[in-house]
């Protein structure tokens, strides 16, 4: 069966990336809800292009999210909410994590014509339900 | 349980990161095998920094490699064997990828005392075992 977590379709380099690994604590401790939660807010910030997500059963996670600039960037981390979402993650949900700001220079996809279609007749941004921060 | 997987311990930006996400096709068909050997492969290569990986039980995964210069992710794409690996991606294990090429300006980590002490007594490279691309 095919994810049903869609690729990011972002459009033209460049935008920004900020990649975004980690490792989680064990148990849930909030943690879904607050994702969830960030999810939302991130999808309506201004220059939010779109997100890629994952995390395997072992609590090793990968979540890329798309910008158009860094200033938006920042405003991102800069929200409110965010940040208690932050500082939560320092205390309780991670033991390590890395995030890496860089600038998406070029890109090359295969994505087949049925995909293609559907992706066009979609919205444009499709964010995911959760965990993805 | 933390993942075993460590957070590819890479020196300060700037450097390039090659974001792939994928969705696979089901079944193996030979992916785990090239997989590792691919891995194995590329830490060998030039300008090689790290890589962090993962996949979820629905197929959908991201890799990121990170690599010293845009020459020495040129000269990876090149290798004939990953040659090899990218036509049978394309042909056999992703219904869809996108492939994007970055470059890290900054980046901020959390890495309590403990895993640091950690990480200075291992050797600056680990890979993973398999599935990375």
């Amino acid at each position: 069966m095919t994810s049903a977590q869609p690729l990011a379709k972002t459009a033209s380099p460049p935008y920004y990336a900020v990649i975004f690994a980690s490792r989680r604590t064990d148990g849930d401790r909030g943690y879904d809800q607050m994702a969830e939660r960030m999810a939302a807010l991130a999808s309506q910030m201004p220059g939010f292009l779109g997100v890629e997500s994952v995390r395997d059963v072992d609590g090793f996670g990968i979540t890329v999210s798309y910008w158009e600039s860094e200033d938006a960037i920042r405003q991102w981390k800069a929200h409110a909410e965010h940040q208690i979402a932050q500082r939560t993650g320092k205390a309780v949900w991670y033991t390590d994590y890395i995030v890496r700001i860089a600038k998406v220079q070029r890109e090359y996809r295969r994505m087949p014509e049925q995909l293609r279609q559907r992706s066009t007749s979609a919205k444009p941004i499709e964010i995911l339900p959760s965990k993805w921060f």
